[in-house]
């Protein structure tokens, strides 16, 4: 079975379950009416299904290769990555300034989800730019912004991030590549990076680089980091493609999965490169756009869940092993444990996309209203919609291919593509534990009141859905109430206690939104219907985890401790 | 870091948690004495420390080829084979009568485990012709074990399982290969089998086929098939290769992992074979196979889960990433969530080595005492052990890419093979949805006597330990016993309510009774020390998910037939 646009379903989401009009009503996204949406979603589904969705396999089979230090994409990929440009699918939501549509962040979620599901590789590629362009927006002088942003949001260049450096990973701050100023205000960008996903190819005319660095009087650590734009090609004075800059494509990395998208150690070399935002703060920039970065790696996840849903879905409906159990359809759909297990994918998949897509709409609404409610809202949402969003991918591939029995082990099916390649999205832009640490500290800075306010709004939905569905409105109630316990002995622990606790507690509070989301699909629907079935199978069989997983964090980290590192050797 | 044998795990384990001592008191396992122990276990960890686990990546790398339909293993696996084959390994319990060691299983078990860490790929072929010799020892005629048994446990020889076809997986009564008379008292086996390891190969000088296959007057379904070897070459009336059989390999699969290992896709067209067993009772000669084939695919699991533990730690503590949060030591071991990754996999690996231990434990005592009770206690903890311990397997091969953060998606670290490698085995030798449905259905038919029984045992432990450890005690027995109301709350279920809810409590269960072997080893040291704070963790970590698991196995199916089809397409 080809892939499948859940047009619908982003439209019911949009529609009942994360208040979406609420954007639409703001000035700034004015734009966004019913026709604006419809357009596209069709019009991103379309693309997705037809044009995307058949270059999937080639990009796993022939992988972006080097060859005399250029790199050639996957085979169709140059033709997918032109129709992507050419639809303004790269710029949904950027500025109309400079050529973007504007739109919310929301719509361009959805796009997002569907390019992924067809062909996560290419899809990277836009994501990756959409990354640099909000970076462009935020942080970048006028001057920058005309030069670049046009050729960015039009597609015809593609961005780049270059962070991790070998000895410097999750630790940004050990970084040691520099940037030393040339007297005409450009730098001379010097140091190698590695893991920079579509860091060269030729599906465009030119790769710029957002690459971060150290002045020469810059401090040791994260503040003293700035950020520069190193493109491959030094645009000439009208702005186009000119003379090729100081830095190469050393070598591409042989990947678990992911193959259609060349992941490049990258050597600058006195590479010319232009400081975007102030000196010593190339963090605080790179945190903007990291953020909107971690929501897209999340609908990465939640992307292949769908892909790998549907397919195992027509698996199942197909093959026929033995008598049903019980069931009309015949295939092994009629089996028990394998309809378990498509529910669950399905349930999981839904609740991680409403989860999703909540979070870009407090972003666009922290956009549109500048109230740092929703900016709180959205800072509290983003480890838990990227965690829990690729956390799903990997589960729900798994579950793909146990459908598929022994055909889910050969190739050839493409069940366990989808494992392979959404794995990383667990890892890269900040590992899901990073995820985790981020939410227990960063975002409980504020004492909790964001979950708190969020709890609430949990509790009021159960109360809103108890006369009509009483038992999955108590479930929902109580499991947020014991969220709110839980949270607040997560505030009384040490942080190291809290950091023992954090994947935990990031699931639980996952689960326990995701039940709240399902339980609101319910009532839209007036608590009859597939999606009622749907959060009843939520509520039943996924939500009372979070008892456990509370109960794991409270634990603290006191018995991790209690172990010898020798001990563990032996 | 090379892979290290466990040896002293497998002492302390046979020693005090399993009562392997039971084993070696009987009269057919009189020659297990403690030297004979330690030689076992010293010399199979040599073996796979310094022979096999250099092969590992090779096979990876360079797949098994068919090559002019010859299938070519791997660089390296002739001579890794031929070791093993020289050390006996292959036959460590199969008959002396003819070469083996005569050991129990315990004993192979932990060497299988210890090749399997090293390569899973190669240890695969010997583990199938244990299978197959087992088998043959259980119901070949006499002329048939004099010819093959002794080239089987010399190494010689190597043997397959020829169960499925392309519309006959997990429903192995569909099978069409059909098996004709030739008045000589051999048979024209005809057919086409999917899926069969290590089908052909250059690594020994015959390969000897265990065909399931259909007499003309054989019944459609399961019983109507009989079972038939059938080896590559016919041997000559010296007992030698001779003649090529009318068989051959159509092709190898293109898999996920496992490379080394080939797939064939092999094709009988009227091959000389001879009946093993009486006509029709194919099935159950396979089945007496196929419990031991299972308890050594569940080895695979927790012997990868192993390799994955031991690189990942090595990885942990040479990291090093920003300042260490809690701990001395510098590495990324020092971080909190890190930490806990690594010992949630040490402690599910203990506990899923230690109910594989148990399960080859009862499997010895049934042999050598005749004690039905024995029988009933491996019968049900074959299909745990099989799910545990590939699901274990998954789980820390997950955990220990995770750990090792980007590199874990890059293949040269060799992180990612695990999880390639490891996949399999939660499909092949029955699904762990098979084994579920084995375990609430077959297992159960004794009322859950056998349950029962173990669940009283697991108290007694608990009861026993409650003067040192009276919390861990206390959490252990409380789990037990809410295992025994959810024994009889399964109990009471329609067949289908069961299924629905089997893979939970197939969980659940084993999450009870590595607690049980937990506390035993935590006891076994006093209560203090690395033992007990690795009971610690599981206990207070992973055994309260078995709640959740419980509560969703009560929900039985209704919830999951709510769904109808054309909605979970939609």
């Amino acid at each position: 079975m080809p892939y499948r646009a859940p047009v619908e379903d982003f439209r019911f989401l949009l529609d009942h379950v994360v208040d979406f009009a609420q954007v639409a009503a703001t000035e700034r996204f004015g734009d966004a009416t019913p026709e604006t949406v419809e357009a596209i979603l069709s019009g991103a589904g379309r693309l997705s299904e037809e044009v995307l969705a058949p270059l999937n396999r080639n990009g796993d089979l022939q992988g972006a290769k080097l060859e005399n230090g250029v790199v050639r994409a996957s085979p169709g990929f140059a033709e997918g990555y032109r129709q992507i440009a050419e639809g303004g699918w790269v710029g949904t939501s950027a500025d109309p300034e400079f050529g973007g549509m504007g739109l919310p962040l929301t719509l361009n979620s959805c796009v997002n989800d569907m390019m992924g599901a067809a062909c996560l590789a290419l899809q990277l590629n836009p994501l990756l730019t959409q990354g640099q362009i909000e970076a462009l927006e935020h942080h970048a002088s006028d001057e920058i912004k005309a030069l670049y942003l046009p050729k960015l949001i039009s597609g015809e260049w593609t961005g780049t991030m270059n962070l991790t450096e070998p000895q410097a990973g999750s630790d940004v701050g050990a970084l040691r590549s520099r940037a030393e100023p040339n007297g005409d205000g450009s730098y001379a960008v010097s140091g190698q990076k590695i893991f920079i996903s579509w860091g060269d190819h030729d599906v465009a005319e030119n790769v710029c680089h957002l690459v971060l660095a150290r002045l020469p009087d810059g401090a040791p650590g994260t503040r003293g980091i700035s950020l520069f734009i190193v493109p491959k090609y030094l645009p000439d004075a009208e702005g186009n493609p000119g003379v090729a800059n100081s830095l190469k494509v050393v070598s591409l990395e042989h990947k678990m999965g992911l193959h259609g998208s060349p992941t490049a150690v990258m050597q600058f070399d006195g590479a010319t490169g232009w400081m975007v935002g102030a000196p010593h703060k190339g963090m605080a920039a790179m945190f903007t756009m990291m953020n909107n970065a971690r929501l897209g790696v999340g609908i990465q996840g939640i992307s292949v869940a769908d892909g790998a849903y549907q397919h195992a879905l027509a698996y199942a409906l197909d093959r026929v092993q033995g008598k049903p159990v019980t069931g009309t359809h015949g295939g092994i759909i009629d089996h028990p444990d394998v309809r378990r297990m498509l529910i669950g994918m399905k349930a999981e998949l839904f609740a991680a996309r409403a989860i999703a897509l909540a979070n870009a709409v407090a972003i666009d609404m922290a956009r549109a209203t500048g109230d740092a409610e929703w900016d709180a809202r959205a800072a509290l949402l983003t480890p838990i919609t990227k965690s829990y969003g690729t956390d799903t991918g990997i589960a729900v591939a798994q579950a793909g291919i146990q459908i598929h029995g022994g055909m889910g082990f050969i190739e050839e099916t493409g069940a366990a593509q989808y494992l392979r390649d959404v794995r990383v999205t667990a890892i890269y832009e900040g590992t899901n534990g990073i995820q985790a640490a981020d939410l227990v500290a960063r975002k409980m800075m504020d004492q909790g009141e964001a979950a708190f306010r969020l709890i609430e709004e949990i509790e009021e939905g159960a109360e809103a859905a108890r006369g009509r569905l009483p038992d999955l409105a108590g479930a929902v109630w109580l499991a947020a109430e014991s969220l709110r316990d839980g949270t607040e002995a997560l505030l009384a622990q040490a942080m190291t206690d809290r950091l023992a606790g954090s994947v935990a507690y990031q699931r639980a509070f996952a689960l326990v939104l995701g039940a709240h989301f399902h339980l609101k699909a319910a009532l839209a629907e007036g608590g009859e219907g597939s999606r009622t079935a749907l959060a009843r199978s939520f509520i039943l069989r996924m939500l009372p985890q979070h008892g456990a997983l509370l109960a794991e964090m409270r634990e603290g980290a006191a018995d991790l401790y209690a172990h010898n590192i020798e001990s563990l050797a032996s």
